[in-house]
């Protein structure tokens, strides 16, 4: 918030002044590109005129990276958010920007302040990301903004999200694909939408060898490990449970151990998130669907780019999620 | 680097020349403390001769708040840069700061290009992070540094460190108070500092009670089922095992559950970390050492507020851990 940069002239200045657009005033003063000299020097003029001074922002402007870009998020425990920032990083630049990290800590009050801050340093643009796939109450700013992993409420707004009905369909597809023919759901909270998407998706993929109903509780591993005993004495038959997430889908392999039933063999079990510190420790390893969530940092960045370039998106756009095949359903 | 922040006056500037200390200067400017009237005029006479204005950083400076501060961070996980990150926000704000995190994923290279980055866009400090507890090379920067969690290798710098020693020290005590008698240690690998060093306070804590050696692996919950079987075959008179990290202990109480092992009551076990997937899903949840990453944060904050402030820290700083007791070591 010093004065010197909120008050800055800007190339597009230098441009409307030089009667050139903001690229040819961009390639004038970094001596880049082909331009006649006259035009150069014509662009030049303009800079000193208007007292033009490549600082942090003019670099950015006129070397098209060097972006300041906010990240505003909810997700204190970063296993949401800091995927999604490397992604972003990467589409941002060749390392030559920087994020400013923002946490609200889910707190409204905090979130006005930082939006604030933000726009009071200048950033080109924010991103707005979130620990929940709910949809979001968009934020109110001047300048670009895309929504990654939780969408805006508002259907104009431009948002990246997890495609999870597609995730859930391939998990379960894929216990088809072993020969599955009892498949269980277990999930988190049925007031969160992920536990919903998911639920839904296995549901009316696992069609006729779905053993329902869909399981809500908790997303932790205790609870995966007290679904197991609902299920096998509602469906002695289950040969597959699916599982909204890898902490779920770790309870339910170890509580299958202990009863004696082997993995994949008796009971094959998909996790969903790819936390590699669940999915990995799980004995045996999880099967699970990765969110990708680089690559939609990657994409939502790319977003902000284009709509800082003056081209927005608007509108949701659903990523694709990844199957990871492990041990929990490794047919022998 | 906008021109005007670069070459603003600076407090220490004003000090100097009305002969006095920053803080002084500091007090002077804001009508805080107790000073002589005639200190007070002589710091504003100087303050107006050198034309110091509370722009941005003077505001910052005489309020106490709306910092930019860098965090340099190479833990791509957040799981220990993110507290940290958490814990200086409340320090240096109540709300009007802006943190610039920027991951270097462990790339010497990109490093300095966000030094540089963070250079040019005038933040007033620089807190420099990691994963790993190694004195790691000092950055080359004009503007005050802090190195939290890993010291910096020049003893004059200031950094604010866990005190291992102290933690794994803590944990050994608690099973030497519960009348544990044969106590062995398992831990990551040797060439990690923060594994050597537990282990030392462990042996030398457990005295005559220990049984050696210690056992260095990897950071896993798979070295820790592994390290069980050693242990057992070694010492078949064990009653605890204290472990370097959550996920080892969290293997270690795996495997002998396993082997029908009561824990605490056959075999007492700690943790170190206190993460929480992993100390509170294991069974039973975890006796752990909490490293306090937060208020390492905060504490590495509050030194930097007072470097930019005029008045730098020199050395190395070890803050308290915090023992966590849960029941994988309560004594029945």
């Amino acid at each position: 918030m010093t004065s010197g940069r909120t008050g800055a002239v800007r190339i597009t200045d230098v441009a409307a002044l030089a009667g050139v657009s903001p690229g040819t005033a961009s390639k004038a003063l970094n001596d880049t590109g082909q331009l006649r000299a006259e035009t150069r020097e014509r662009v030049r003029r303009a800079a000193e005129q208007l007292g033009f001074t490549p600082d942090g922002r003019g670099r950015a402007l006129s070397s098209g990276r060097s972006y300041t870009v906010g990240l505003i998020t909810t997700d204190s425990s970063g296993r949401f958010s800091i995927p999604i920032m490397l992604g972003a990083e990467d589409a941002l630049s060749a390392g030559e920007m920087a994020l400013l990290l923002c946490d609200t800590r889910d707190d409204p009050v905090r979130e006005q302040h930082y939006v604030r801050t933000l726009l009071a340093r200048g950033v080109d643009g924010i991103i707005v990301t979130g620990r929940r796939t709910e949809p979001r109450a968009p934020i109110k700013v001047p300048i670009p903004v895309v929504y990654a992993f939780s969408s805006s409420t508002d259907p104009a707004d431009a948002s990246v999200v997890v495609d999870d009905h597609g995730g859930a369909t391939s998990a379960v597809g894929h216990l088809l694909d072993i020969g599955r023919t009892a498949i269980a759901h277990v999930t988190g909270p049925e007031r969160h939408r992920s536990a919903v998407e998911r639920a839904r998706a296995a549901t009316g993929t696992a069609g006729a060898a779905f053993r329902g109903p869909a399981l809500y509780g908790e997303w932790s591993e205790r609870w995966g490990r007290a679904a197991v005993d609902l299920l096998l004495r509602a469906h002695p038959d289950l040969d597959a449970v699916s599982c909204g997430s890898d902490q779920i889908a770790r309870g339910v392999c170890e509580r299958l151990r202990e009863l004696g039933r082997r993995i994949p063999d008796d009971v094959a079990v998909t996790g969903y998130d790819n936390w590699d510190v669940m999915a990995l420790a799980c004995r045996p390893s999880l099967t699970t669907v990765d969110l990708e969530l680089e690559e939609l940092g990657r994409r939502a960045a790319g977003m902000l780019l284009d709509a800082v370039a003056g081209r927005p998106h608007r509108g949701t756009l659903e990523m694709p999620t990844r199957l990871v095949i492990r041990a929990s359903t490794l047919p022998d």
